[in-house]
Formats: C-alpha cells, sequence, structure tokens
C-alpha cells in the first residue's frame, strides 16, 4: 500500500474481511471494532464518490428526513427540507410549559408546566440496542439518562385483581417466582420429568430452583427471611434496640393467579424493554435540535403542507402551501424526492409512482395511541409511596402511570405520563374526548391508584395521535399480511422517488425505524445516483 | 383547641390514630402521610424537650456519628465530634483525581482520575426502600440519580462456562425462564401436578407460563420471533429493504444448567437490589459533604485518635492524639459518648464499659472486602459492546466489574470498577498485595471479560478494607448466634456511653444501617437526658 492511499476505513475493512473470511469472522470483527454483530448498523454511513451537485428535495423533518438530510448534505448534496409543521423533529417532541398545541379539529391546548419539565408525547425511551439512533446521539453531543422501566416498587392495579387493591410488583413477581420454582421442583423431584430432564441435570435444576427461586432446604416457598429478602418484609430490617425484621406473607399460587397480574410480569424481559433503557437528558426532541444543528436551519423549511408530488423523466415537483393560512401557493423541485410523510397523509395525496409503490402506500393503518402529561405540585410517588422513576399497570382506560426518571426528590412541582394506551378501544374513546375532558377522565382513573391525585393535581395536556396534524395517527401499523405483499414494493425507489420513515422498517413506531429506513433509502439512492453518471 | 395550641405534628397524629384505630389503620395513615408502613424510619426526628445544654461527645464523622450530631445538635445539645481520618464520611468516601490515601502499612496511591470521575470505595448504590437514608438525602438536597444493578446487555463469565466463552445476561435469563416455563407447562398439562393446582387454576397457570417464559402454542420454547423478542434476534430488524430480522438460537437446557450461569439470575430480584436503585449525583461522598454542612464545621474535630474513653458518674472522657503524628496528646469530655468507632478498632481500645457491652465489642468479626477502580481512555464498554452501566458478574478474583451509571455517551476517560469480591479468600489474597499489583491483576484478569483492557486501561485505585484505618474491616459480620447473645447489649446504654454504627444494626454493611442505628441511640439517649432531670 502506497502512502498516497487513503487509510483504509472500517466499512472497507469488513467487506474485506467477510469476502476473506466469512459472516461468523466479520461479526466477530465488527463487534471488537465497536459495532455489534446483531445490529443492521454498520457505523456512520460513508457515501463514497462526488454527487456533483445533484439535488434531493426531502419531505418531512423528522428523523427519518433530518437523517436523510445530514448524510446527502454531508455528501455533497443539495438538500431542501419541507415540513409541515412550525417545528423540526416530528413525533420527535417534547411538549413545554409556554408552548401551544392545536390538534386536528381546532381545540387548542396550552401547556402549563414549570420549567424544566416536559411531556414527550411520542417516543420517550430507546433501548440500548437502537444503535444507529444512538450513534448519532453520541456523535451529535446529545446527553443521556437511565429510563427506568421496571420498577419493583410501583404498582400492578387490576380492577377485578385482589379486591381492586393495588399491589406492589415486587410482591406479585416474587411470589410468582416462588411458586413456579416450588411447583416445577415438585415436579422434577418427583420423577415426572424424567423424559425431559436427565439424571445428571436433575441435581442441577432443583440447586438452581431453589436458588432462584428462593425456596427453603424442603424446596417450597413459605414466608421466611430468605422470601422476605424478596418481595419485601412486613417490617424491615432497623438499627439498634427493636430493629428485628418481620417476615411478610407472600401470596398464594391460586389468588395470584386469578388476579391476571402475572400478565404484566415479563414487560422488563422483552427485548425493546431491557435495561439499560435510555432517555435524552431535558426532553426526547433534544435528539431532534441536534440534527436539526448539524443539518443547518437554512435547509429546513417550516410550515409546508405539501399537496401534490410529481416526477418526469428529469426531476421531482412538489406543490406546498403555507400550513397555517392555506395562502402563497409554491413548488419546489430537485432530482430525487426523499419523501417521510406518514403513509396515513401521503395516501391522500397525489403523487405519481408506479401501481406496486401507490397499493403499498395505500395498505398501511396507522395505530391510534393517546399520552396525556399530568403536572402535580409535588411528587407525591416518590414522597409517599417510594417510587422513584418506572411504570405503574392497570387495567383502567389511562394503562398506565409513567413517572418522571430525572430530578428525583426535588422538591417542586413534577409531571407523569398520566395515561397511554394504543390500538385499545380506549385510545379511540380518549381521543374522541375534548382534551380538558381527557385529561380530566385521566385525574379521575389515576386516582383509583394514587388517591394523592385530587389534591395534588395542577394541570394537564393530552396528545391523541390520531388529530396529530401532519400524522394522523402514531405509526405504521404493518399486518404480516401485507407486509408480505407490499413491504418490498413501498421500499423500492420508484423512479425519482423514494420513501423512507418508521413505516419504511421492520421497527414500526421507533425511532430506530426510521433512521434505519433513512439510512437504507439514501445508501440506495447514492448508488443510483452514482451509477446514473 | 386553641389556636394558641402548637399543630398537631405528623408524628402525635400517627401515636394517636394508633392508640385509637390500631396498628393496620396507623399502617394506611403512615402510607398516606408520607413513610412507608414497612419501614422502622418513622419520619424526621423529633426530640420533644429542651436538654438545657447537655453536652455529648461523639466518636466517628462516618453517617452514625454525623446522624448522631445533626439531629442532637438541632434538639439543643453541645455536640462535639472527633473523626481519626483527614476527612469526614467514613466508609461514605469518594476518591477523585489528586486524592492521596495511605492504607495501613504505609503504602500510599495517587488518584489520577481525571475530573468528575470517582470510586466510591465504601458504599456505592442505595435502595429506594433505605427511607432514613433518602429522608436525609432529600432534605440536605443531595442529588440522586438512578444506579443501574441489572443490566441485560452485561456479560456473565465463568472460568468453566461455555469454554470460557462470556454470554449476555439476556441471553442466560430469557433461556432458563422459557426452559422452565416449557418444563412445568408440561407437567401441569400432563396432568402431573394436580395435586397441587386445581383444575381451576390449571388452564390460567399455563397461560401465565406461556406468556411469560415466551412458549410457543404448544407451550414450547422454541427459536421464533416470539423467542428472539426476548433474548435478543441473530440480527435485529432494520429499515428499508434486507431489514427482516432473523431470529437467534435459544441454548438448550443442559447446557445452560451445567454452566452455573443461573447463579446470578436472581440478582436483582433481591430486595436491597430492586429497582429503582439510586446513587448520589458526582460519588458518595457528596450525603457526607451535605451532612456535614448541615451539622456544621465548627463542631467536627479531624486528625484525632481516640486511644481511651472512660467515664465515671458524671461525665465520659476520651483521649486522643494527632493521628498523623501521634503526638499532641488532648482530651474531651462531655455528659454524654455516642461512639460510633467500627468494633474492629474498639474492642483494641480501652473503654470502661460493662461486661455484657465489653463482650459484645469483641463478638463481631469484620468482613472482608476490596474495590479497585480502574480508569480507561474510552468507554470501550458502552462504544463497543452496548452495555450503559450496571454490572458485569465473572468467577473470576474479581468477582465483578462495574460500569459507570452516568455520563453516557461521553468520549473521554471513564472509571470502572474493576473488581468487587467481599468474604472470599480472594478478597484476602487482593490484600496481601501491594495495591499496584492488586491494579495490574485486575487489569489482566478483566481483560478475559473485556480484551480492550489491555490497550484502554489507564491507571487505577485499589482500596483493601482490612488495610484502611480507622476501619480495619469493612462491617460487622454478624453470625446468627452471636446476634443473639451479644446484639442486644451492644446496643444498651452502658452508663453514659452509647455505640452506633451500621455494627448496631440488622442492615450491616448498609449506610441505612448507621443512619438508623444512631436514630434510635439518639431517641433513647434523649429519653433518657430528660427522664434524668
Amino acid at each position: 500500500m502506497s502512502d498516497t492511499e487513503p487509510p483504509v476505513s472500517r466499512r472497507d475493512l469488513l467487506t474485506l474481511i467477510g469476502t476473506l473470511a466469512g459472516s461468523a469472522v466479520m461479526y466477530q470483527a465488527m463487534a471488537s471494532l465497536g459495532f455489534a454483530a446483531d445490529s443492521p448498523h454498520k457505523g456512520p454511513l460513508k457515501l463514497d464518490g462526488d454527487p456533483r451537485g445533484a439535488s434531493v428535495l426531502i419531505l418531512g423533518a423528522g428523523l427519518a428526513g433530518l437523517t436523510a438530510a445530514l448524510e446527502l448534505r454531508k455528501a455533497g448534496y443539495k438538500v431542501q427540507v419541507l415540513e409541515y409543521a412550525d417545528r423540526i423533529g416530528g413525533r420527535c417532541w417534547s411538549l413545554r410549559g409556554g408552548d401551544r398545541y392545536t390538534e386536528l379539529g381546532g381545540a387548542e391546548q396550552r401547556c402549563d408546566f414549570d420549567k424544566d419539565l416536559y411531556l414527550n408525547p411520542g417516543p420517550w425511551r430507546i433501548p440500548y440496542h437502537h444503535y444507529a439512533l444512538l450513534d448519532y446521539c453520541h456523535r451529535l453531543g446529545v446527553a443521556l439518562e437511565p429510563f427506568v422501566q421496571v420498577n419493583y416498587n410501583a404498582w400492578l392495579h387490576g380492577q377485578r385483581a385482589f379486591g381492586g387493591q393495588k399491589q406492589r410488583l415486587r410482591h406479585v413477581l416474587s411470589d410468582f417466582h416462588g411458586h413456579v420454582a416450588e411447583l416445577l421442583g415438585k415436579a422434577v423431584s418427583q420423577d415426572k420429568l424424567d423424559d425431559m430432564v436427565s439424571r445428571e441435570d436433575k441435581e442441577i435444576l432443583l440447586e438452581a430452583l431453589r436458588r432462584w427461586g428462593a425456596l427453603n432446604q424442603n424446596f417450597t416457598y413459605r414466608a421466611s427471611l430468605r422470601t422476605s429478602d424478596r418481595r419485601g418484609y412486613a417490617r424491615d430490617p432497623g438499627g439498634g434496640l427493636s430493629a428485628e425484621p418481620e417476615v411478610s406473607q407472600p401470596v398464594g399460587l391460586g389468588d395470584l393467579l386469578k388476579s391476571g397480574l402475572w400478565r404484566y410480569l415479563a414487560t422488563g424481559n422483552l427485548y425493546e424493554f431491557h435495561t439499560t433503557l435510555l432517555q435524552p437528558v431535558g426532553g426526547m426532541d433534544m435528539i431532534a435540535k441536534a440534527f436539526a444543528r448539524a443539518v443547518g436551519d437554512d435547509v429546513i423549511q417550516l410550515n409546508a403542507k405539501v399537496t401534490s408530488i410529481r416526477q418526469d423523466d428529469g426531476q421531482v415537483t412538489v406543490r406546498y402551501r403555507d400550513s397555517r393560512t392555506g395562502d402563497n401557493p409554491r413548488t419546489a423541485s430537485a432530482q430525487w424526492c426523499i419523501c417521510t410523510i406518514p403513509l396515513s397523509i401521503l395516501s391522500q395525496m397525489e403523487i405519481n409512482v408506479g401501481a406496486a409503490m401507490a397499493d403499498a402506500i395505500s395498505a398501511v393503518p396507522y395505530g391510534s395511541a393517546i399520552k396525556i402529561g399530568l403536572q402535580f405540585k409535588r411528587r407525591f410517588w416518590e414522597q409517599d409511596d417510594a417510587i422513584y422513576g418506572g411504570i405503574s399497570y392497570t387495567d383502567l382506560p389511562i394503562g398506565l402511570i409513567g413517572y418522571p426518571n430525572h430530578g428525583y426528590g426535588d422538591r417542586g412541582k413534577a409531571v407523569v405520563l398520566g395515561a397511554y394506551v394504543f390500538d385499545a378501544p380506549f385510545a379511540y374513546e380518549f381521543t374522541a374526548l375534548p382534551p380538558a375532558e381527557r385529561v380530566r377522565k385521566a385525574v379521575e382513573w389515576g386516582a383509583q391508584i394514587h388517591p394523592q391525585y385530587r389534591d395534588e393535581f395542577d394541570s394537564g395536556m393530552a396528545v391523541a395521535w390520531h388529530r396529530v396534524p401532519g400524522t394522523l395517527g402514531c405509526y405504521g401499523q404493518w399486518s404480516d399480511a401485507a407486509r408480505k405483499i407490499h413491504y418490498q414494493n413501498l421500499c423500492q425507489i420508484d423512479g425519482r422517488i423514494a420513501l423512507a420513515g418508521e413505516h419504511a422498517s421492520y421497527l414500526p413506531a421507533w425511532q430506530e425505524g426510521a433512521v434505519l429506513s433513512a439510512i437504507d433509502t439514501v445508501t440506495r439512492l447514492h448508488q443510483r445516483v452514482m451509477a446514473s453518471r
């Protein structure tokens, strides 16, 4: 290799290793070079070759549009971005004190949250394996902190479970594990599973069950210091005299099963909710803002409502108006177009693409979701209930209560996620109500779990995604059948038009889907541009 | 009630409710007033009555001594605190760049950590149910953030497990749950547990196992999108074309059992390690510093090595010297003494208490522990392994690797807990080595889990608790037998001398034990003082 040759890029090195040694070795190499073997994200995008001033019009300044704009601009393209809303970010959005938000139908809400408090109406957590999104966060300097998904001291509540009495997650979880371990231990030690468990494994399995399930030496799960060291005590160990702990009484298997509360136990075991989940310090839109700074404000035009997208042999022309007034019709054109407009909107718009893509655009219904942020006068969930962050679950129409994962111990006001429901009839019921009424209902229902709601409620904001202008839904809700027929057609570049967004991914509703989709689209578009020279 | 009467305090109200309505109602009331029913902590301490200038000499400025000083001073006592070390806090301690630390035997270490980086050689996490400690944190304005105990993407490593190949916790945990659910499901559906599970519960249990264990419709745990959505994929779902996920292959039950890695699975289910665990922002000693500010520096004398404690009918007299030089013998005296000196030291000191307390003081051996902080040039655990905070476990002599739970994504250096072992022969082996050698060994062993150790290691600090002057051990290691005979005798006030500290609690090694012990001691001492008038 001569000194004048450019250094081998990480990507080139990986391709070389892959060619020479096969994928297993390549995965190994990738991991050691900084990107996990199991991710489709292969590190910072590198678009080789000079596009010689080729132009791309990007529709939408959500994370897909911003990713595309950032990468194409960096690669030398002329980029212009049109955004419907009066802010960048799309669903990467945080509402703060002073913000005003008008939903479809005209209802306006003013956010009265205190300084530094916010609601993320869209995404609110980032799995550690959303490598592409995190890679951008790191490179763009977005500070991250833990998002607590599972809080052992949070509540599980079922209207018909334990007579409507809320239960601590730690009680339900410890007792479920304990009973499962005891039952399986009995079956194994009574030789009832000899066809499935080898003689050799049997003793180890028993020991594993004893340890994991907090069983005693007789392999039973009974009230003891050992079980209390899982579920918590009736009286915690203390200091000085009279400090001896009192053991707590586990719930019986039958009651536990009938309560149905076991349905919440696997939540933290889902890949998407594994620890460590992350959130940007200060609100999710810190990501969008960091992207926008990197892209450059000069290329993003806000308040631009696209009305039609037309392509011919040489270019794509987009008509748009001022989205606030409906006036001031204009056109923008470029050689290529990346459209990230949600399919819920795009399917109602004039766009001359082939039948395959057109059919795909119309094939995807949009999921419903509602989020309600409630500001309270004090952190009673911390002060009274010792719940620091995490989530309580309920079968009431609010679905859950999400506690703030920052500012623990603060003495001022704080904002709780007072309802988050999706794809359930509840979401539509909430959406049908005026915003103030949604908030009122969330307070009323939430008070069944936290009676303090009644005295401490301060103000609220309700975002029903089917009424968010420019989105009209929460995310592309692919069925397996629809994906089989339409997904590839949606993602193929149609002439000069390519789509991107969470709807063009296998990660619907996640920001990672939007980012990966944009990276994939940009990569293929660039290949096409370079090939056309 | 007349207008001139003081308002009823929360504590009085609780006593009243307790008297009138019994403890069940009182617990309910307590919870709604802000303190958990299951805690021995009953809210801010209120010592009624004027001690009229009674004086208390407090030995030790760790959390027990600081709590006692704060409460007694607030109640009107004359307080003086003698501390052996050249800093307040005791085991509530953080090492930072520029710090020097000399252990028993004379070996000195200089800490070369970068700005804002630290090692907590002592306690490093606070359970949400350590109500007394958290109550002080909140009142003294100590900022808290989440401490991540369980990280699903961290490593489990056994030298003889899977041929020494480290495993992701999420793989081991998901597969263990899956196999347990499948086995129990088989036993139940084949009617093998009909004597233990009612007909009514059977169907619910099967559904619960299916959902919790990610079983398929045949109640088996087999490679699928469903199981991959627990353990992770061979290739994660992506965006655009070629984005389809690839499922991962679970580990078989036999391999899993033989690996022994299941022994780490219950860690996060232990009451003391439940989410949400907390840590002070900036290092554990932020708590000690906040206490010291509230107590007032004027009453705390550092570098004071107590050599004898003598009481007579009227007062307690303590002899002490400058702990750095051994010179300058002096005495201090007061009407009462609260001694928080660790029993490992106190048992070697002249103190005229009765036989019962003297025997108790000598009855408690001290646990061993070592912590080694390693500074690396970059956060390769985040950048290469996608591990944000939490802990990897190994059966190597380092025991575990604890990743920093703050500053995620930072590009600079960072400090990892490179070894934490207690009560094992390992701890003594480490302690026997010179500090630099301990650090070298920790790097060598850790490199088996993170090969990047070799290139990225920067500097380290090793604290072996048996060599910490003024402590000579980590914590009071009570046996059940010793506690039965000696604990009450240790905690009783002997004449004018009372003890406090984690050793005088049912929470050995925890700061909460020290604080609760101090609260209990102070309360009883105050009662005695008031009764003696």
